[in-house]
């Protein structure tokens, strides 16, 4: 039987502000068995990049990477979010190690090609080396992956941590018994966006077909609902999303 | 009989321009045997800092770290040079990791008390849990060690360069034959300064303290030479003073 190991991305928002993040790193510490922390951090991204005097560019709700703002992502990314999250982790006795993609080759991308829209530097997942993290989380190492990954000939590449979250997640379900936990900032998927009380507690490929067609599932929620499929199909036992502030709860909508 | 390993500490301004770093990257890559890579960025991190409109102090040589700079050298040193130096060795078949002081816990400071001089949020090293790292490159990781460290309180520290070499390269001795590298800008120890032919080839300690009681050593390069022979009495095997396009190729000065 493989061990338990709980996978939890955090969008930018909670990490970014004080009490929020505090209150997260908590609720994380206190999870039990083997565990993994993915991080986004755009809001300090784009914060930063204006003081530098930056534009931020978005297409499609993802950002456009130029050279400049590879600098950016990477100092906000893989510094400044990323360490005081494993400081944070540190003294609440949880074992983390901040990673990159290009950390010990965890995990390889290319950049996308220039379709329609050109992203810039921004990778497209190509492998993941989930041997080394495996053998450092049963060493009891708590990995933090910030949402970069590398091209293997020295260029960084900015990429989306629910990609980050979810090819994680596939590429540990060969060790592990893998949750994959979306926090964002509802309490699950809802029926009505205005009403947290019209969660749907449970939701499989047929539903979730048949939400999307009638219109009750859109936006951003259908990439993160694929992507949650893409990880069960590939091995994941349980994917969930939820809300950052009811991690280990219980609570959220289960994907099947 | 331990296995070999080397450290080579490299300052800021050699990482910083690309063509330096590039052939540094180069030369480190072809050293054999075990080894660990520090690395400054108080350039890069005087540069951001101004761009951001923060002004660096610096008081006897040492950057005083504000809550504002906390932020900036946690993005320089921990993000953009340390994943770009990563990134780079990835390409050169050197399997990086990336690390402060905070991940994995492996080195532990506290504040600096406040005497005559408030340096702010700076770190002296109270504890290097070498173990871990040792195991690690057992495994044919190599370490690329920021100058940053944490209280393990949640709170990271801004911390010398040499300082993380000789304390890594002391906690390592008990697992290798460490030869500590620190890398400037010049061949090694001179007799003038203004003369490369002048190098000092190999000095010991009563040697050192003839020199600096007669002027021929003086500045920075009293705590530099004072870290080394801490160093060699804590078990360091050879520590040498060397230019940085020189690694690897046996020059410089040998502290014994």
């Amino acid at each position: 039987m493989k061990n338990k190991l709980t996978l939890v991305k955090v969008g930018g928002q909670i990490v970014e502000e004080p009490e929020t993040l505090k209150q997260l790193l908590n609720d994380f510490s206190n999870l039990e068995g083997h565990k993994v922390l993915v991080h986004g951090g755009g809001r300090a991204a784009t914060r930063i990049a204006g003081q530098l005097g930056i534009e931020s560019k978005m297409v499609n709700g993802r950002r456009v990477t130029d050279a400049d703002m590879l600098q950016v992502v990477t100092m906000v990314y893989g510094g400044l979010v990323n360490k005081q999250i494993v400081a944070g982790l540190q003294a609440l006795n949880v074992n983390a190690l901040g990673l990159t993609g290009a950390d010990m080759n965890y995990m390889r991308s290319e950049k996308r090609p220039v379709k329609d829209v050109d992203y810039g530097f921004v990778g497209d997942v190509k492998e993941v080396n989930a041997d080394i993290l495996a053998s450092l989380i049963n060493e009891g190492v708590v990995p933090v992956l910030a949402p970069l990954t590398h091209d293997k000939q020295g260029n960084l590449l900015n990429t989306n941590a629910d990609t980050i979250a979810g090819e994680a997640a596939k590429a540990l379900a060969q060790y592990f018994d893998v949750t994959l936990m979306f926090c964002f900032e509802k309490k699950g998927v809802l029926r009505n966006p205005d009403d947290e009380d019209s969660m749907i507690p449970e939701i499989t490929k047929p539903a979730f077909d048949a939400f999307v067609a009638d219109g009750t599932i859109q936006g951003g929620m259908i990439p993160k609902l694929e992507n949650a499929f893409e990880a069960i199909a590939a091995g994941v036992k349980e994917v969930i999303i939820s809300k950052a502030d009811e991690i280990g709860k219980g609570t959220g909508t289960v994907v099947k």
